[in-house]
């Protein structure tokens, strides 16, 4: 198991020792509160500056700038960037175990299936006709890939994913467990017995340093691909529908849904369990909250929540108002008081019984 | 490779070749951006029309009535629908990759399998005893079929399906990879030391022409089935709780939630994300909108959206009144300042703390 | 197969026999409209009373207080909870398939790892380095266990589930297929050249009596546990993020979202599709409506629903008051027209164009 002195700590985070012993060696990292005294923790919050106090690692990550108090014998590593320095320390302390070269004598290959020696393809994996896997691609056992797919150098595709055929993904990406690229697009036409399949016969192009979380969902191209640009990373449970054309760089929380033909500009960020809808256009760099349903094209840049989803602000100044709709309506009622009396009230009342004027139950009428 | 000639095409699709040569081939189809000189595009709505102009493609499928503007050398073949017409032609261009008859050596088969002798079973398939499969059937790599299953003929599993015991798929039907069908459904009742699971011990019945999505999951009946009609398709990552009853010809898009015993007519159709509470009936024909949140019955023929569900007309009109929300308010503060006067509505600052009145930030008072 | 004499039936169930012959036997049972002579019903709400008369059952378990009519020959089995009286039956008359203990010869076990007799371990399922399995578990084909994972005893992993390296399962908790325990948490620190992966170190420990639902996905912790309490129900499509504290006794219904680092209590429900933020706490006994968007924490046993979620309360009397918005509409420009006249409001016609003040399309100016 790999370990660091906190002097080395610091070299890779290219941060300082602030205060301690540099030779003291760290052999895991945990949360403040359950750091022992062989570890290493992180503070990236203010507001959880308190618990340094308490805690018992041997040396904390904190950015430059923050006021900390520091219990006896823990040691301070400065850095610009608390997150940014954790990743870094991480990769060294917990490196990805290895996974030995080699096909296993369980796996069943195709005809003309190229695996770079370097590779490795797990138990029980299945491998369509044609298909390529490159360099220290690791294919993790109970994978399945259809015919004429490429994996790309140090690729990663977790237990049970499948990939169906005609399927691309690029160098240093990783698929989590169950996820599943190139599926049939949701298509049908109407015919006299019934709704027919239209035949899914486009492509799936997973570019470089994706990752794609578990259970995920991305269909195939109806005719033409279904895309996701270098860089992305799609969280869990997410579906993708055929011929969405997703850019670099996005960020896809869980349980997000994107119908078909949609295309997502590079960085844009869309948050858990919005829905969009088939044929628009997320500008690159657009925010969507979480739980939106996005119904029209989002420009560039703009962030939007709420359905139908909207610019946040206006969002949030409707929300406001929805929120203030039951005084508003005692607002009204003391107006229509005032200016139509008594009488005036009455006269509405044969109304009441189909009227959810709302706020206000009928016993303070 | 498959081919067709451009007359050929006409004859499948119950077209006329407008011009252009019939005898000349097309090898596939594309989208008219992305189309070669081999290949065949298609328009269906007139917004596109003007991308014909630019397109390479050999022939464009497109409507009788349509007036496009063909660019030299393309052929056009009109037809009464461009997107059925399309789907005939796929079937024929790209068609299903044979999958040789015959169960794959490393197949585990339970005691009396009844497996016809013209299906496929694929690598490391598991059947559980008792279990039979249809003629033609196909179950790819990796399915685990559990025991007392009957698989149609013509039926398709894709890779990483799994049928838990007593699920009947019908003839024809596709299921797609990572989908459970007939897994338990979520039923537990209070004992002294918390939740008990009540076996769920009803069947999974889906019927013929059926599609369901990848890792969409429909759970058996607690007791009793639960069923899904002829010709119904659902869309990736559904979730269909014990003892529903969905119709025929009824269309599920992705994500949606429907909850336990409710039932779905025929013809319904449920935008994604959409969740349907259990114990209630979606009407034949209904329409659902993505992401509703349908809490009580809704008659046939009906379409509603929104949270609650509420008719559709009526929801628009609801959320066209939320949007102009903050307007109003500011109605409303000027007809106050009108009846009441300025000290009438200095009378009621002293509430504005927990005032959400919306609309107006404090600093316009 | 199993069956009862009614007599049993009541013993089992804490009820007593009410007419009919107690030595009759029973082999299944049925809903009230599917049941047939050999078969036990049941009927747990006052509004399925009336389909008593019209079953076939040989015998029906009904609440001791009920006012219900017995066809001729029906017997009734009074008791205290009929759906917790059924859960019992059905446990006796359908009890789980016998797995015979011992390791499939085609199952893949990496080094050191610990199965004990009595468990059954299946059909090309791979178990990695390290792991435990414990007294009676199943292990169902083709699941995949990584490193270091402990199984307990009686724990029943159903086919396609996967385990990441170092995941706990406690004594008899049912995982449902294609679940994935232990997947990577959505972690990533922007660096220059784009997202850099967080390395996700910490484990995933599910308790004792836990149940997980088909194709839910647990990720592990970043650094530090996602852990999920004692007799927690979690249902189908589930996301629940990294470093989540789950409690005891939880219930979580389809396709929720919980983001990373939030808190449930002990008790809490959370229904259908619901989100909740990430770094928040839901109390003890709390409830949550579906689909409803929780932003922040939520008090001990307090109820919230809608988006943003509110106390449930408030959030009904909001929701009718928006329903009431058109209404209230016209009933601010009946009091404009008195207030202000004819004149004032043709005042306000030339911002018509965006002033979307809903509930009225424009004829009705």
């Amino acid at each position: 198991m790999p370990e660091l002195t906190i002097a080395e700590v610091a070299r890779i985070a290219e941060g300082e020792v602030e205060r301690g012993d540099p030779q003291r060696a760290v052999h895991g990292v945990a949360p403040l509160d359950e750091a022992g005294p062989d570890d290493l923790s992180f503070v990236a919050e203010a507001r959880y500056h308190a618990y340094i106090h308490a805690s018992r690692a041997a040396a904390v990550l904190v950015a430059r700038g923050a006021a900390v108090e520091l219990p006896d014998g823990m040691a301070a590593v400065r850095v610009d960037d608390p997150r940014r320095a954790l990743a870094r320390i991480l990769g060294v302390l917990y490196p990805r175990p290895a996974t030995s070269p080699g096909v296993h004598p369980t796996a069943v290959l195709g005809e003309n299936v190229s695996i770079h020696p370097s590779a490795s393809v797990g138990a029980y994996a299945v491998v369509g006709e044609g298909t390529r896997i490159g360099a220290r691609a690791t294919v993790h056992p109970h994978v399945v890939i259809g015919r004429g797919c490429e994996i790309g150098e140090d690729a990663l595709l977790h237990p049970h994913v499948t990939l169906y055929d005609d399927v691309t993904v690029g160098a240093r990406s990783v698929v989590h467990s169950g996820a599943r690229l190139g599926s049939d697009g949701f298509g049908f036409v109407p015919e006299r017995d019934g709704l027919k399949k239209v035949p899914q016969v486009g492509g799936c192009r997973i570019g470089e340093d994706v990752e794609i979380g578990a259970n995920t969902t991305i269909d195939r191209g109806s005719i033409g691909d279904t895309t996701v640009g270098r860089g992305t990373k799609i969280d869990n449970l997410v579906q993708i529908g055929h011929n969405c054309r997703i850019g670099n760089h996005v960020i896809i929380v869980s349980q997000v849904g994107i119908s078909g033909s949609t295309k997502v500009g590079d960085g844009a960020v869309l948050g858990g369990q919005a829905g969009v809808q088939g044929h628009i256009e997320i500008g690159a760099g657009a925010k969507v909250g979480g739980q939106a349903g996005v119904t029209a094209s989002v420009p560039a840049g703009a962030t939007v929540s709420g359905y139908p989803a909207r610019p946040h602000r206006e969002a949030m100044r409707i929300q406001a108002a929805v929120f203030g709709l039951p005084k508003l309506v005692q607002r009204l009622k003391a107006l229509e008081k005032v200016v139509l009396g008594r009488g005036a009230e009455g006269a509405r009342a044969g109304s009441h019984a189909d009227d959810q004027d709302g706020g206000e139950p009928p016993r303070d009428q």
